[in-house]
């Protein structure tokens, strides 16, 4: 990717974006039931051709094991029965939800006359990468297609014949529904050039959204010519209150660091205030321990819990994905405030606390996408907070923060009413 | 601005934005009152060093005059005693504007049992570049502070005696408040390195709002490591449609066109429906003819407007900015949108009609910022939109578009109240 993409791969780009560029705008004009009616028929059809997309599958995995690929990778590449059917039903519920197309919002007299408000409209064309998740291609399709934006698709090669077995299920229910089957392309090629011809197409792509680790998250945001919504690090933290309930705090902990290890709203670091060392942090150390977690923690922690291992600097910032903790003992929440100032990557924040000012500063002051009270940082994701499906996190502040769902794929513009106004 | 800056101009900034930072996070937390207090307490200091500062001001167009500059950018940078105290009103103005800060919307009940919902918050340092006029030192730091950012600010270096006889009664207003001095930095240094560095510290400014002429803009654009709420070209139309309203269309051709020539919203291209050329066309050309434009039209035009000169491709795309206009007479509605497509810079259009499902149609299909029905272009502005004040205008699809106030400087953050709930 850093160096030019060679000419055959960007005609062929170009192509592809040119064609994106126009069904996206018949899919900006297109109407609810329509899109609905697609979504609908895309679902029927992944249930028909199960057994298709399951062979075409079985052929990636096959090639994948043959390649010795990370049996870890090989696992999230398989579709199972119950994988293909999750599928149809992503895509139903995401004609469930309400369009945002069209949306008018604040429509206010002035004192001009005139009346003003804002509509929400599609962004235009949207350009996915990702990896080895071949069910991505059915949830992103679907989603751009909810907002009346044209999908460029770009998964993992390994995951190609999958891949291309979904895309021809969706494209035949665009046509079902009498919207252009180029609404959603999944580039056929596996050649990497194509991603670097991908994002550096302004013309005709207007935001990427890449989904996968750190790696690809990087070099994407740095060669990309197009915005990039994106997702970065998971360093998330629990502060534990001195006027924390007991049970609570011993519970968010653990469960926000147990309920699954690998996600990126997992706890990495538990801040203890020194008013509760003595009594919540040994309590929640050992049902952490019991769970199969190591501890890494400060002295003040090390003195309460002797099983830990002692944290370093690296420790604070570490997303470690997997079962180790982070634990540091501090004074009083400005001190754990100022650790996640320092420490923190801005995805999500959660304090315990029975206080309320305690609370409400901890809500105001933290600089992070989301910010909890009194709740598990593992429930800061799309479908938890009612978005009905995302399509990814943003750890950047502008545009979408935190889950991205229907509404960080629109942009809104300002509408106008008058009956003949002029500016005086 | 093209090569590395060097390396004492680096480290200036480096430390502008490092305090630039630590301001903002005070800022962030400050009270709705104490940034009211500072807004009027910096109002009252430009009122009682108006003498200084226009001495200040007359000092730098004194430079000026000797230096040979432009009259025009000359005429821009004076600060008349109206000026001056046109810059204390607009403060209080925006202290008199309700705090987006800490607002929180759809706070709302999930399934599991948590609340969730959105907090605006302040995105955290602005970068604001800008030509001549000394009195956007005053507008932007208001707006900047107004929102909870902390601001960084290079003028014009002609105007660098004014800007800083500005700044220190913005400073002094911000101390007086409680605030730090560095909540508004304005860089004393009219070397153009400063620039180069400003928009390379992610580090420490969130987003770069470029205020000037195209080709600063896209100079920014181009170079900028942050992101830039940008505003490039103007080329707005009105469509006059079949069944317009006879005196309707013709006011607000002659208004989108005449009332200010400069402006980014002003009318350049009038597309005319075949079915009004003969009826609306001759009265409006008459009228713009009159108020001294020149007229450009297609041969349609020219057949019912012998005056009117041959307009060629390079016209459709001008953005005039004088007392020229483009017309073109078009089919019908859908040949009007086919040429917004190809032609708009995507900023403001205007349909005039009396036909409801075309006057709809226009309003969703169009994707332009602003998009109107029988009013004139003039409109797309923050003030006459209710913004207040308006930081300016993005021709971005993405986080701001079109005017920009208080709302497009700042991000929302999600918050999640619970009572100790945990994810099943």
């Amino acid at each position: 990717m850093s160096t030019q993409p060679n000419a055959e791969i960007t005609a062929t780009l170009r192509r592809i974006g040119q064609q994106a560029r126009q069904a996206g705008r018949a899919l900006a004009r297109s109407g609810t039931g329509a899109r609905n009616h697609a979504l609908e028929a895309m679902a029927r059809r992944i249930e028909a051709e199960a057994e298709r997309i399951a062979g075409a599958n079985a052929d990636d995995l096959h090639a994948a094991r043959e390649a010795g690929l990370d049996p870890a990778l090989i696992e999230r590449m398989e579709l199972t029965p119950a994988r293909i059917q999750a599928m149809a039903d992503g895509l139903r519920q995401i004609a469930a939800l309400p369009d945002p197309v069209g949306a008018v919002r604040e429509l206010a007299s002035r004192p001009s006359g005139i009346q003003v408000g804002r509509m929400r409209m599609p962004i235009g064309v949207i350009g996915i990468i990702y990896e080895s998740r071949p069910n991505v291609t059915a949830d992103a399709a679907g989603l751009c297609l909810k907002s009346g934006n044209a999908a460029i698709l770009r998964g993992g090669s390994e995951a190609i014949r999958s891949n291309q077995a979904i895309a021809a299920c969706i494209r035949a229910g665009l046509e079902e529904a009498g919207l252009p089957a180029d609404g959603v392309q999944v580039i056929a090629t596996t050649d990497r050039d194509a991603v670097g011809a991908l994002i550096q197409m302004p013309e005709s792509v207007d935001v990427i959204v890449p989904r996968g680790g750190k790696g690809l998250v990087e070099r994407i945001s740095r060669e990309a010519r197009v915005p990039v919504i994106k997702h970065l690090d998971g360093v998330c933290h629990v502060y534990i209150d001195d006027q924390a309930d007991f049970d609570k705090a011993v519970n968010i902990a653990v469960n926000a660091k147990t309920q699954r290890l690998g996600t990126c709203n997992t706890m990495e670091t538990l801040l203890v205030a020194a008013g509760a060392a003595d009594t919540i942090l040994p309590e929640a150390a050992r049902q952490l321990r019991a769970a199969g977690i190591e501890l890494r923690g400060c002295e003040q922690t090390r003195a309460r819990v002797p099983e830990a291992v002692a944290a370093d600097e690296t420790d604070w910032a570490a997303e470690y994905l997997g079962p180790i903790l982070a634990v540091r003992v501090v004074a009083d929440l400005d001190a754990a405030m100022a650790h996640i100032e320092r420490y923190s990557s801005g995805h999500t924040e959660s304090i315990v606390t029975e206080n309320y000012p305690r609370a409400q500063r901890f809500l105001r002051e933290v600089d992070s996408s989301s910010v909890m009270v009194n709740a598990s940082t593992r429930f800061a994701d799309g479908q938890e907070y009612g978005l009905g499906a995302e399509i990814g996190i943003s750890t950047d502040k502008l545009h979408a923060r935190g889950p991205v769902g229907l509404e960080g794929l629109t942009t809104e513009k300002w509408i106008v009413l008058g009956d003949g106004h002029c500016r005086g």
